[in-house]
């Protein structure tokens, strides 16, 4: 299978239009990962018959491609016909297909509609995969010398039977052998930064696949390796352990509030947070997590200084001292929250989010962060470098981190984090 | 220019790779709104000549290309080399970018990389468009038949050259005359429900121009005409003005926080939040918005119950007998965080995201929302139908939309609330 090549066709007026962008292409490249195969291009096409079949013109034998979306069954859906005109194959009735679909509307308890009979319809050639969370199976098989997988657009939908049909489409001998990977997921550190640092390896071992992605969290890196390569993997990997080190804050694809969580569970504690820049993100990425409930308590939103003074009991002479971004504040917003709401750990975040309210002292990006726990309180000043949306969300990605580190024994604040953010 | 296609040639290894996906794309069908013009189809591509030349040769003359990404200044940005060679034209070294170039570096303190000259670089027939926010100009020209729009691939710096770009294209005489534009953004309504409203208006008059979206607040709808059917746009606008009446939020692009905030600053009022369910979602989208500081002063995270009763003065009792998701326990939220914090209104928020925690009597959806101000506190309940981010996005979209319809002087909560949300 060495050289076959992915193509994806999405299909689906909504697609050009304005209302949504394409994000199944991406689900799919990821979901590909493991097989390390490159994915070549992305047509992106209406629903139209003549639209689809010009796409698949376009694919070349003993390609693999997707076709995601116009799988619904309503009149705007010609996924299955078009592929079946192309493919000069008759859509054939699946008769177990039909009585899924009925199974599915009695439980709903709903009259089935006529047209939703179009889904048990399948190109010949094609074997259906069924659907953990929707009506449209998927569709695996071969055709005019392709190796076709066929998806419903519905993003949930097309996530939960990607696996299915991936293994499917291994089964049917498509994809090459799924690689060995690596992942390690770092916070707080600029993605040239991670590059850099893993740079060596990399010149070291430059057959085994790399990559590097900027994420909400950090910087992902990931390797992967062929089975005869696994002796250079393992190397490579512990090699990169050493070098990214206490940044790591997963190897696997999980986020940095449950693995926050997680921590937090292990040792039976309890967490809150006072955040003012941050407007209730920060709470919001943490109860983003089911069960944040068992270790989470809440928090204050002091966006205004009243609210600091009233209900974080912040000092008022020190905020007009030293202003609401200061460690002074931080540390007490922290102390307060902790007090306040009787939590074993508490976060605050101050800082200024822009694009106004920076000084040439305070510059917009300029951000406090402060942990107050049973150890005490530590805080740490930041200077991030996005516009409004993304200072936000780098601050709440490094309280998390800060309070990661603590949990797992290392000082909350890295010492260079001052750098982080910083234009690469 | 009747019958004039849109083509988008999106270019980037990091597109096919997992890493992100094309979002431009949208952006520059969004852009393109006003002049109702067709987007025929996007290809993704690598950064790669031969794939960007195949993506070329499959548009035809008379087509509209955008093409984004590929224009920094390392060696894997191969896009102007590309459609130069494409179109058989020399790329031309324009003066007055060097300048421009070199003055940005100084301004910026640091020397110029030997590369960046290549930002310089023009395929001939070309002229520049500066770029207000990055190095890469833009470029508009006809080349081979076809008339080329080529931006850079950072979001920010494409969105910021559309408006120049499209005024280019104008200029040019490449695009169909804009067309008048009306846009309602409608709360609380379901796609399905704004649609069947809007239907007979629809029916009426086919010729105009009709969309549907559903964005992260509601539902948006937009009717285009050409200037010849002025009579009849003004017509079906008023008609639409009847039929979605108080659901509508907007007639411009603005999102909900900020026609919050706008209706608060004119009346000089200050809003704050208790929030359970969404966790800091609500204050996270208030203060999204720049200038937030002038009318929010911030809220309670009462995720725990004990946060609800020792910050917000909850009954007790009353968690015990209703439950935390109850009106009871809601209005009590409110009413807390307005006298705690002093606000003249307060939003508070409780309910069951999910994916666990619904019962039979409350299933996962389940949400109370109260607002308490000077004239008393009113309460709705909601059930959406989403996953847990969809249910906390929803609410947080519900609770904003109740406050500006205070602050406009009807009843916080429509009598059809129940019904939002659920499965259409």
């Amino acid at each position: 299978m060495d050289g076959a090549r992915v193509r994806i066709v999405a299909v689906g007026d909504e697609l050009l239009e304005g209302r949504t962008s394409d994000t199944n292409s991406t689900r799919i490249q990821r979901a590909l990962g493991r097989h390390a195969i490159r994915v070549e291009d992305i047509a992106v096409v209406h629903d139209d018959e003549a639209a689809i079949a010009a796409a698949l013109d376009r694919t070349e034998v003993g390609d693999i491609v997707f076709v995601c979306g116009g799988l619904g069954s309503t009149r705007d859906d010609l996924t299955r016909e078009a592929i079946a005109a192309w493919a000069k194959v008759p859509l054939v009735v699946r008769d177990d297909l039909v009585a899924e679909i009925s199974e599915r509307y009695r439980r709903r308890g709903i009259p089935p509609m006529p047209e939703s009979d179009k889904q048990a319809q399948v190109p010949a050639g094609c074997v259906p995969v069924t659907n953990p969370v929707g009506s449209a199976p998927g569709l695996v098989g071969r055709l005019a010398g392709r190796r076709l997988a066929v998806l419903p657009g519905v993003p949930a939908e097309l996530q939960a039977l990607l696996p299915r049909v991936i293994e499917e489409l291994d089964r049917l001998g498509a994809l090459p052998a799924a690689r060995e990977i690596h992942l390690w997921r770092t916070a707080q550190m600029a993605e040239l930064a991670v590059a850099r640092r893993t740079e060596p390896v990399r010149e070291r071992y430059p057959d085994l696949g790399w990559s590097w992605w900027l994420v909400d969290w950090g910087v992902d890196v990931r390797i992967s390796g062929e089975s005869h390569q696994s002796a250079d993997l393992d190397a490579a990997a512990r090699a990169v352990d050493g070098l990214l080190g206490d940044t790591v804050f997963a190897r696997e694809m999980v986020g940095l509030p449950r693995v926050v969580q997680d921590l937090l569970m292990a040792s039976g504690q309890t967490l809150a947070v006072a955040e003012s820049c941050t407007g209730g993100l920060l709470g919001a990425a943490i109860t983003g997590e089911e069960g944040s409930s068992a270790c989470y308590l809440g928090g204050v939103l002091s966006y205004a200084n009243a609210v600091k003074v009233d209900l974080l009991a912040v000092d008022a002479g020190d905020l007009e001292r030293h202003g609401a971004v200061s460690r002074e504040v931080a540390e007490q917003m922290a102390a307060g929250a902790r007090t306040r709401l009787g939590a074993d750990h508490a976060l605050a975040v101050t800082g200024i989010a822009g694009p106004g309210g920076g000084t040439d002292e305070k510059p917009v990006g300029t951000t406090w962060i402060a942990l107050a726990g049973p150890g005490g309180i530590q805080s740490g000043r930041y200077r991030f470098s996005g516009d409004r949306d993304r200072n936000r969300l780098l601050a709440v990605a490094a309280a998390l981190d800060a309070l990661r580190r603590t949990l797992t024994d290392m000082p909350a604040f890295a010492p260079d984090a001052l750098t982080w953010g910083r234009p690469a």
